[in-house]
């Protein structure tokens, strides 16, 4: 958990950061950039290649978003989308390469890099196997220990980023349903995907207010949340995200950036 | 040109650095890193990866050899040696993101990166186009001031690098032949390689003691080169690479990294 | 040339063929398969893959659009527009590869490949260059001499196929603008690109029913066309294939794949 | 299994097909071709790419060995080697692309391809799930119906080869030692490669003439193959294979192809 939690009356929090996922080719960048507070670049394995990036990172300063790396697997075809059985000395080198590659796009652009988020099956697969999360946890602290790791709340991705001494951000999701244990439904389930805006508004403000979720078993689940993933590859995308902002900010929650802008 | 010329007598220095490519998947990275004293490691466009990238950075670091990037095109169906082509900004970007991704295991591995050397077909054309040898120059730059840019003697990549205030390493060949206007001899001419290794460690000598070299026509060529490339992309590279150390170790120069190794 | 000249009165000819690539990722596929009756199905290398050729060669099939390959510069970072110094053997073997990849596919789905007409970079270079233009025909000849070659009306692809014992299509270019020697005007120049779609229109029906342009410098020059490139690479792009499609029809021209669709 | 058992007197046969990767890059296919009579091409998925295929297959064919696609997951870093969570789909389409990329250069080459031989991990994974063994059988029989497919002898990979109407050939090995049920034991654990030359010339002869191996439970385990593995990518790989050939031929064995070879 990042922010120390300021509490205001009876509510959880009262500020968050949204983040979403840029760079990919989806063609939405803008629009996205236009409502998160966090970028996620991808970083040429998934999705991306160098001039995209270097456009996407001089975009989100513009926009006085904060930038991250996006690392996934090296599966374009698959769109980092599918799990591969990697060693975590592999997971290790492919995260430290994709973040280097950014890195050397923000020091470029002379603006900093502030969190690294994994994609995809990787994101999946460190979020419940421990030896992968050291091997992501590890990669980043030691490319930048000032980077923020933003991990599923709760999982062993926030666990293996607070061994190595890194800061963390767990995240939240408005749009995705939560089992009773606190994970995702998955994406090959059906009601896994809260595709009504104004449930995903729901969603994130209960999320933000109370820390809980309802699960689709009806339970009531906790979830701290620092960050809400807002997600960018479909259609409805730029609309979704843009009501979750407006509703959480109707709601009286700042949607802020985890760390300070830098000055100019 | 780096080094303040340290003359000894007559000749025009007395120590030199020899770089050799290593990373590239040859087999052969641990027999070249014995002969020489700056590493250029392959960026995973042109050759090489993550975990390759990985070792070969931790192999050369426990040899203290110094280590740089070698970003080349994104062809590895031609190993980077197809001229591509792409405009400045591409390849300031493909710049960018290599020197980046080799900084991450730089910097995971707790070792400094040394200098940058393009790859191939974008030596060639930073060599001569002052478009693209400024896009490269002031990638590197961009990324870290500190790096050394290796280019051809006397080319346009080694005049963008002095306009980005970048130190620079002027490159001379102990086994490719020159025109007499201070050119390599392309590869698709006859005699453009000097296989026999007693004539290379002689071109070698010649470089570091008199500056100059024999040129295809028969006249003598100044050529002042901080550092001698050692090709390793062939079976006899290793024994080539060890003739010329000998050689120039037994005429009594010094085989020397261009900067201090960092202490652990 | 491939249509025996089917005069209609003063007109040069009263049908012609729509061509559009697809399988690009553009997300438009299914709409310009509405108006297109040959479908260059990009091949992994400048674009697309394996699951999307299959998905793409089924919806042309589907469609009873005439399938084709569509073979490019291995560039994805590029899109297969960037120029590469590739030797005629080199060009040779990535259309024997990508012809045959969508072979795989077209025999897989029990239908005919019927063409192939080269991407980008590639297309531009097979139009200038008569080794490269014979290295594609060639290639095309020794994987199935029934293919059709598609090319540049008046091109040395054309000559190239027909040196190669192909039957091929001359290719007119409804929105883009042509100089006074037959050639497209290069898209880095202005008005290189007929953006207003009743001029590309009437561009389209000059061609097909005089076989001639006005060029960009006011003369008419002689453009015998046996099919149509309509670009699908823009968001206006469906909307573009339509209104060439609908103004020929309107005209009395018969929109017609070049081959019959094979039976079920 | 492919051949009709041609006993003589108590051995369970007489002949053999030898089998080995190459086009992989690992700069000994022309002594590995010297020794097998079945050679599996690399596809460009895992490794090799359109020249390398193209040379491998003109090679290939000049020294009469049969040839085969070796297809793989997109897993160039990996070399194919990783587990990937692919669906029966994607494998269908994978096997599809590369069975007809190759089938591209056997074309163009005017000489028959004889078969299919997964490489790695999806060769493993045809061996034990059904789903993915009858996606790549059934990609290859739409391919080409006529081709034959090879696979670990007794796996799923050779039933669904069957149910899929294709020809067949059990494959076992002279340099892997075997579990009691059969299986390979997997390279991970001890002891599960044969490095002397003897001891695989030993487990060959056993595996043609009496059907069996010993198990390194040190109990016989039956592996009927119509061909015998040879592995490439090690340095002694051709010495090995070498030894085995002759090993067979000393006992009486005839190694030969599994299907004629073509008339010139």
């Amino acid at each position: 958990m990042l922010w120390p939690t300021s509490r205001r009356g009876s509510t959880i929090a009262d500020r968050i950061d949204l983040n979403g996922d840029v760079g990919e080719g989806a063609g939405n960048d803008a629009a996205i950039l236009e409502s998160v507070t966090s970028a996620n670049i991808a970083c040429g394995f998934h999705a991306g290649g160098p001039s995209l990036m270097a456009r996407t990172v001089a975009l989100a300063a513009a926009k006085g978003v904060a930038i991250g790396a996006h690392p996934g697997f090296q599966d374009a075809e698959g769109f980092g989308r599918r799990v591969m059985a990697v060693s975590p000395q592999e997971v290790h080198d492919l995260v430290v390469y994709q973040v280097g590659a950014l890195l050397g796009f923000t020091r470029a652009a002379g603006v900093p890099m502030q969190h690294v988020k994994p994609h995809g099956a990787l994101y999946n697969a460190a979020a419940t196997d421990p030896a992968l999360a050291d091997a992501v946890a590890t990669a980043v602290a030691r490319v930048d220990p000032s980077l923020i790791l933003f991990g599923l709340a709760a999982s062993e991705l926030i666990a293996a980023g607070e061994r190595a001494g890194l800061r963390t951000a767990a995240e939240g999701f408005a749009d995705r349903t939560y089992t009773s244990g606190g994970l995702l439904m998955p994406r090959s389930e059906p009601h896994s995907v809260i595709a009504d805006h104004e449930a995903a508004v729901a969603q994130a403000l209960r999320l933000v207010m109370d820390g809980k979720v309802r699960s689709v078993e009806g339970t009531d689940v906790e979830v701290r949340a620092d960050t809400i993933c807002i997600h960018g590859d479909h259609p409805k995308a730029p609309a979704a995200a843009r009501a979750i902002r407006t509703g959480l900010a109707a709601a009286g929650i700042r949607v802020e950036r985890l760390t300070e802008e830098s000055s100019p």
